[in-house]
């Protein structure tokens, strides 16, 4: 059975599925960079090298959003323990969704960007909502 | 009244608007897109979308340090409790002068990125003198 | 004499140099600009400053996975209290290599990188194996 100690650790988890996924989207680029012939420091010059590539630039800027809102929400957020970490897994879910439709056609990304953005709104909300219940609780 | 227990608080929402500014950075790469008809993966071809777009680059660039020296500050730096957090708010503020420096001229992002820089320096020198103090307490 | 409680001080530290290596990454980009008259918000047009760019873009790809691997690893990983941090400084030592390499010729920018992805994957079995204990643990 599961209890309230499994929260972070779940966490834990769904930080370390993010960035495997973010380390398979790099691994694309490199694998679009031999596909294509095109030699570092280029990052241009054919269209499913670019959207690899565009792929893993918009991961990146997301993670960077994503995890400081999923350790905030995993530290204030007490009222349902479990759902920061399944508000990860959604976010993650999206971001595979969205690499793999960008390079089928970058008009595809749309659903995964919209998925992970929801989830990471999810966060902001859970997050904002457990820092104003810590701040009265050590105002009282 | 604000005790010491807000501290981590007030390091927390700084965190949670320099997030939020970040957000508004990409937002408006997103509009220059549409604005100028810069469609995916391209990221050049005007000059003002390429603005904004470097502005996002350059907030991501810097939150990968703010965030971890932020949170190194708050957890080592004792002395003045609230130094971290107001820093934070420094740093943010430079970045929003940088952004709207950046897209008038590229020239006027000077300012902005002084003012963010001189905050992370602070955010360094509170956490290498939280650091030295906590390895001198556990060495004793 | 060192004794467990220095080991997330040697976390602390060993994050505080590699946010200083990627801002000398930076730095070096800010003067490749001023060398070879590359205007903002151009990031093309030379060769020099392009591999400076793509060393300091590879390194914060990097680093959003190994600060929360490194912190993760510190806080689950509790055989070794040591080996995180050890590993860090391998990962720094292997991105330093890296920058040097690849500014000299960018196919020399392997050794480097499979060092810091070594330090990585080290990272990421401790992080696992920390998580799966730690589990078992709250289970019990």
């Amino acid at each position: 059975m599961m209890n309230v100690a499994h929260a972070p650790l779940l966490t834990a988890i769904v930080t370390v599925i993010a960035l495997l996924v973010y380390y398979w989207t790099g691994y694309r680029v490199g694998q679009m960079r031999g596909k294509h012939g095109i030699k570092a420091p280029a990052v241009t010059g054919n269209m499913e090298f670019e959207c690899a590539y565009r792929v893993q630039v918009n991961m990146l800027e997301q993670l960077i959003v994503f995890l400081p809102l999923l350790w905030l929400s995993n530290a204030y957020f007490m009222v349902w323990p479990y759902l920061t970490g399944a508000l990860g897994l959604v976010w993650i879910i999206g971001r595979i969704m969205y690499a793999i439709g960008y390079v089928q056609d970058p008009a595809k990304r749309s659903m995964g960007f919209i998925i992970s953005l929801l989830a990471t709104l999810g966060l902001l909300i859970t997050t904002i909502y457990g820092i104003a219940n810590a701040w009265m609780a050590v105002s009282a």
